[in-house]
């Protein structure tokens, strides 16, 4: 695996704080908390660190700063990136251009956010604005569409979208780090309200604060820590679809595109993944994905996560997802990648997936942006 | 002068958008006509360009993408980028290291804000909150402290302040692109009214929309375009000073050590500088900028202000400055750039500086990023 930079880069430590509702925690402790633990973890001083990207979407124009400086950090050039929901993924592949080029050999990428409820920003987007409905938030409102759609043309059911909450939940109920850590049944899911009709409440990834850090670095300071990962793929990929339709072609398009390019990089076909995180803000989201990762053909997503996911070598959103483990926007995107590392070390507890040598993050950003990381054990 | 990359940086492409009030313009609008002249300038298509950098404040996550999408973008990877006033700097730096990396060859920096009255946003910062007393906006009362601490250590005085305002709104009426078109007297700036006793209007910058790209290249596709200019250095530099206390010791701290780390990536001195874009935002920014740039002693920028910079070597603020030109936030730190490479070609007009050959910028955001940048003819 020849690996996406012309520099080898591996993930030399992880750290992430729980995902969930945090009372008065700030942005600044919940930051430095999954920094501090991303640092220990790859036997790192801050002073180590040569520049750090920080992706976040409401916390203010340098959040970053405030976080990194909680733990002592001066001097160093800090990147606040942002991608909406996209942020951390954008942050972890900024990371890895600034190794992978060879400019440095240690860079950190932080995620964090800090929401209460009804806290997805939708300023300055007439669009995002236009689609919510006068008692439907926008987004749910934007996935009950392309689930008439996905239902309409390959007869996609409710029941279907119910079990991949009934997995995602499993899953979470097996990660002491998610927002939710009971399991729920197909009859749970849909009991619940309606948010977006025909969505139900547990087919939406919950309202979640909290952070997540990886430290990213060359081949040489890698060896120098506990247990390396290396990333052989990154790519990113924004496309106008996304936005110009709430439909089926756009989320299709962008997420597609990302996720054949990071195939193409590492060398790998879907067949040889392992684990794979994947934006399930909601379940129709992670339906739709199977099909875009290649995990089955398109239209069957519906079918196969009712009939085929739990039986599929590749383990889909073992950390919960964001669906149980929640989505704390800035967050996500790092968070993805602190389960990769863990599954690859075997270190996943309870939902370890068996021999896992290769997994893969994927998140996406409302407005066109779809990221994807491939790692290898 | 070996430069701050591995690979040559080149900014083969400016272009700007007039700075000021824009009525109903939008962000796309603007955004739209500063990458189209950018690219124009640079001889390029769109297809050339292999990843963007977007620097904005206040214009949503992924504003980013609704900018390049307007000129028929697909595909790129787009970065949002973020620091506060400094984030058109951030922007540049970022495109300059995927290029200095080798990783492109071809990276577009833009910046764009569209502003209000009132519109600097304070969200999430107690500091920035409480510094904003009840009737004074937030930033003018920071400035009107490092004023006072200023004047009560060096006697500064207002009309030295004042003297700086007339230098840039000078330019300014030299600069058809700049939101304040008429020179002013020490008069006219001292009888403006107390924005943040004892701060004047005129010692203040305005609220501005506006936008502006570069195009950032390597030697060879540089080699292609019409009059190519060279980066010569790219500092970043964060401290927890400036938001610890606002006073003298945070914004030299931070600001300081930024310049000389440029001065020494590109083996230069004060003495060297033809010209200098500096963050004028209040008029006591560009005095202590003075001392930070070493183009005076610690202490002497007030009396510098009134009988030193119009006579010495390089010229400061030529644009106009934040002060005259305007400061969309995003749009900042990339319009010096655009000022810098027309100086260094010989196309600035009315307010060319003589053979002009070395050009500085020099931009800082609250919360603690400073940013420069040398280019030489």
């Amino acid at each position: 695996m020849a690996g996406p930079f012309p520099n080898e880069v591996h993930i030399a430590g992880v750290g992430m704080t729980p995902f969930g509702r945090h009372g008065d925690k700030t942005l600044v402790d919940l930051g430095k908390a999954a920094v501090e633990t991303a640092l220990a973890d790859a036997g790192l001083d801050y002073e180590a660190v040569e520049l750090a990207y920080c992706g976040h979407v409401m916390q203010g124009s340098t959040a970053g700063q405030r976080v990194l400086y909680s733990i002592g950090a001066t001097g160093i050039p800090i990147f606040n990136v942002e991608n909406a929901c996209a942020s951390g993924t954008t942050a972890v592949r900024s990371a890895a251009m600034a190794v992978g080029s060879g400019l440095a050999k240690v860079a950190l990428a932080v995620g964090f956010e800090v929401m209460g409820r009804g806290a997805i920003p939708t300023r300055g987007d007439e669009r995002l604005e236009k689609m919510a409905k006068a008692d439907v938030p926008a987004l749910p409102a934007m996935f009950s569409s392309l689930f008439n759609e996905h239902s309409r043309r390959y007869g996609t059911t409710l029941e279907q979208l119910a079990a991949v909450s009934v997995k995602n939940r499993g899953y979470g109920a097996k990660n002491p780090r998610a927002q939710f850590q009971e399991p729920v049944t197909v009859d749970d899911v849909m009991a619940s309200r309606e948010v977006a009709p025909p969505l139900r409440l547990f087919m939406c990834c919950p309202t979640t604060s909290g952070a997540a850090a990886v430290v990213v670095t060359s081949e040489d300071v890698a060896r120098t820590s506990r247990k390396p990962i290396k990333m052989v793929a990154s790519a990113m990929q924004s496309d106008p679809l996304i936005t110009e339709s709430d439909s089926l072609a756009g989320i299709t398009e962008i997420n597609t595109k990302a996720m054949r390019a990071a195939y193409e990089q590492a060398g790998v076909s879907p067949d040889d993944l392992d684990c794979a995180e994947v934006h399930d803000c909601f379940s129709i989201a992670e339906i739709i994905h199977y099909e875009n990762l290649g995990l089955c053909e398109r239209g069957e997503g519906g079918r196969f996560a009712e009939q085929g996911v739990e039986k599929a070598h590749v383990k889909v959103s073992t950390s919960g997802g964001l669906l149980a483990k929640g989505h704390p926007l800035g967050a996500t995107g790092v968070a993805q990648v602190v389960e990769a590392v863990e599954q690859l070390r075997g270190e996943s507890g309870e939902r370890q997936v068996e021999n896992a040598r290769i997994a893969l993050t994927h998140c996406q950003g409302f407005g066109g942006a779809a990221g994807v990381h491939i790692f290898t054990a």
